[in-house]
C-alpha cells in the first residue's frame, strides 16, 4: 500500500445519522490520524441489510482515487465468529465484517488480498461485542490511512464470505428474468440487468418488451425529460443498470414494486436499423 | 478568480443522503483535487424543486469564504438540450444547470460572468444523460478549486435561464399579499416578506396584522421563547425574512400552512412611539 | 488550550439536514478557520430536546483527540437571557447556549473552567436573536480552533445551568427503577443503567429480572447475534449502557417502549459460581 497526501477514508453503514455512532467511529479516527479525509457515501442502508450495503460499495469505489480506504459496517453479527475483514486491492482498501459485503468487490478484481484482522495492537481495545465499527474497523481504517502495511495486520484468509446476489434467469431464447435491486430516492427502479445482458437498442424500434407487476413498458428514453408525463419508461442509470422511471414522478409508487421483485424482460426479434450512427431513442 | 489555500466546495441537491449519489460526487472531486473541503449544505431539497434549491443557495453563500465554490444539482432536464452553467462572480463560483438554480444570486450581484460549460477535458467522460451532477458539475468545480481558470471551461452567455420567484403584491395602500416560501424543521412558517417590505416595527403598538388561513395574527416577538405557550407570532428570522411561529411547537402544522400557500397583511396606521430607544415587540 | 496541528470541531444540534442552518454554521467556521476539520455527531436530536443532546455530547466527546472543541446546540431561549456558554476541560471544549447542555460534562471532570461568552470580537455581528449557533457559537469554536485564549472570550462563572437527569431509584435491597433514555436506530432500548448500578452478571445463573411494560426479561446476551429470533434479551451497550433488545428486529416496537419511560430490575439472590473464569450469559 503506498501513502498519499491526504489519504480518504470512506464510510457505508446501515447506523443512520440520528445517534452518535457515526460521529464516534470518526472521533476514533481522527484520533489516529486527524489528516484523514472522512467521505460518508451512505448511512441510509436499511438495517442489517448486506446486500444493499455490498451494492453501494461496489458502485461507489471506483469513484475515488487510488490509496482510498473503504469502511463498511452492516454488521448482525456482530460479537459473534464472524471474522473482521481487510480486502487489499490494487488500488484500494476496503475494511468490514467478513459476511459477504465485500463479494462483489473481491469477484471484480485481479489478484485481491484477503486478511483476517487479528493484531489487537490497531484496534480500540477492550473491543466491545456490540460494536466494532468503533472497535476495529475505524480505527484499522485509520492506521491504514497512516501507511501501516496491511500484511502486519492479519493473517491471509483464503476468500472471503459469499454473498447471495439476485442473478438473471434466461428463459429459452428470448426471455429474462431480473430483480429490483433497490429504488432510488426519485423513485426510480433500479434492476439487476446491464447492458450486458441485453441486445444493444440502437436502431428503429425498441426490442424489448418489460413485464413488472401488471404493467408492460416498451418505451426505451434516454434522459429522464425526454418521457411524456406519465409515461413508464426504461433507461440505463448512472450506474450502468437498467431502471424503470417515470418524469418527475416515482416509477416505484405507480408500480407498486419493491427490493426483491422479479420481472421479465421480452427481447423482440431485431428489427436492423437502416439508418447509420446511433439513434436516440 | 484566485487561489487560496485551502479551497472549499458546497453542495446542494435534491440527492437525499440514502443513495451513494452525494459520496460518488465527492469521489469525484477528490479525485481530482484531495486538499478541498467539502460541505453540504442540504441534500433535503424536494425533489425537482428548483426554487427551493435556488432560496438555499441564495441564503448560504453568503456565509462562506471568499474562493468558495458553490455546487447547486436539481436537475430535472438532465441529458436535454438545457446548458450546464458557471457564474462567477467577485468572490464565488457556482456551477449546476442553467435551469434557474442561480437566479437569485444573478440578480443580486454586481458584474456577474455566466459562462456556458463547454470544454469536455474538465469532465468525467464519457458524460452520461442521467447525472451531470457526476460527470460536469463535481469534476468542474473540482478543477477551479484547483486554479483553472474559469473562461477555459466555457463560452460567455448573455444571461442564465430567469426563475419565477413569488413576489410581493400591493393592494391599495394599506395592504400586502406574501406567499409561504418554505417550512423549516421547527415549524417556522418561512415567507418572502424582509424587512424592506413593511415599515418599521419600532413603536408602542404592533402595526401589522396577519391573516393566514382562518387566523389572525398581529403578536410580534423579536424570540422564539418571548412568546406565551401555544401562541402565534411574526418574527424576523435568521435570514432576514417575516416568519409565523410558535414558541416550542409548529406553527406549521397549527395553521396548516404550506409552501406557496398565500397570506395578507393588513399595515394599520403607525401610532408614532413617544419613548426613545429600540422597543421591545 | 495547546494549538494542534489541525484542530477538529463537532457539532450536535436539533437543526435536521433539510435547511442550510448547519451548512451555513459551517461557511461561518471556515470563514474564520478554513483549515478546521468539522465532524457532525447529530442534527437529529428532538427539536428542543436538551437532555437527548447533552446525552449524546457525554458519550461522544471522550472519542476524540485532545484539543477537540465540541459545539452543541439545542436552544429554545435563544435571544433571551440565557448566558452563552464556554466550558473548558482539561483535553475538550465545549461552546453552547447555558441551559444544561453540558452539564453531564461538567459533572465528569475535575477542575472544569465555565465562562459566559462576552467579548462581542469573536462573535458574528450584528448578532440575531433568533440563531446564535451561527452569530455566536460557530465563529466562537472557529476562534478556538485558531488557538485563541479561551480566557479572553468572556469572563468565568460560578457553574453551568443545571440539568435534571433521570436517576435510578432504590426500591428496598432488591429492586431498582431505571428509566428510558433513548431508542437507536435498530429500535434498542437504551436505559439510565449501568454496570456500576446492578450487581455483577458473571455466574450461572442470570440475576436480574427486567419487567418493562407487561414483559419480563430474564436473559442477558452479550452480542445481539447470540440470542433466539424474536426473543427480548438484555445487553450491555457500547456506551456502557443497559439495553433491551431483539436481534435483527426492533425491541422498542415490540415493547411499546418510549423515551422516558420507566421500568423496574429485580435482582434475585445470587447464586455463586462454582466455575472459575468468566462465564458467557
Amino acid at each position: 500500500m503506498m501513502q498519499f497526501s491526504r489519504p480518504i477514508i470512506t464510510l457505508i453503514t446501515d447506523f443512520g445519522l440520528e445517534d452518535p455512532f457515526v460521529g464516534v467511529m470518526k472521533g476514533v479516527i481522527y484520533s489516529i490520524n486527524p489528516e484523514a479525509a472522512i467521505v460518508d457515501i451512505t448511512h441510509g442502508i436499511a438495517s442489517h441489510d448486506i446486500l444493499e450495503a455490498a451494492l453501494a460499495v461496489r458502485s461507489s469505489y471506483g469513484f475515488f482515487p487510488p490509496g482510498t480506504i473503504h469502511v463498511a459496517v452492516v454488521d448482525p453479527g456482530v460479537g459473534t465468529s464472524r471474522r473482521p475483514l481487510l480486502l487489499v486491492t490494487e488500488n484500494h482498501c476496503f475494511v468490514g465484517p467478513d459476511n459477504g459485503l465485500f463479494w462483489p468487490v473481491y469477484q471484480s478484481v485481479s489478484n485481491p488480498l484477503a486478511l483476517q484482522l487479528t493484531e489487537e495492537e490497531y484496534f480500540l481495545r477492550p473491543v466491545s461485542h456490540t460494536f466494532h465499527g468503533r472497535d476495529i474497523f475505524a480505527p484499522v481504517a485509520a492506521w491504514l490511512s497512516k501507511g501501516v502495511d496491511p500484511r502486519k495486520m492479519g493473517k491471509p484468509v483464503s476468500t472471503p464470505t459469499e454473498l447471495n446476489i439476485p442473478g438473471i434467469r434466461k428463459i429459452g431464447s428470448s426471455k429474462l428474468i431480473g430483480t429490483v435491486l433497490r429504488v432510488d430516492k426519485f423513485g426510480n427502479v433500479i434492476t439487476n440487468l446491464t447492458a450486458e445482458d441485453l441486445p444493444p437498442t440502437e436502431g428503429a424500434s425498441t426490442p424489448y418488451l418489460i413485464h413488472i407487476g401488471s404493467r408492460r413498458i416498451s418505451q426505451f428514453r434516454r434522459a429522464y425529460a425526454g418521457a411524456t408525463p406519465g409515461e413508464l419508461f426504461a433507461i440505463w442509470g448512472s450506474s450502468g443498470r437498467l431502471e424503470i422511471s417515470v418524469n418527475q414522478a416515482s416509477a416505484a409508487i405507480l408500480l407498486g414494486a419493491h427490493k426483491g421483485q422479479e420481472f421479465d424482460v421480452e427481447i423482440k426479434s431485431l428489427v436492423q436499423s437502416t439508418s447509420s450512427g446511433i439513434m436516440e431513442w
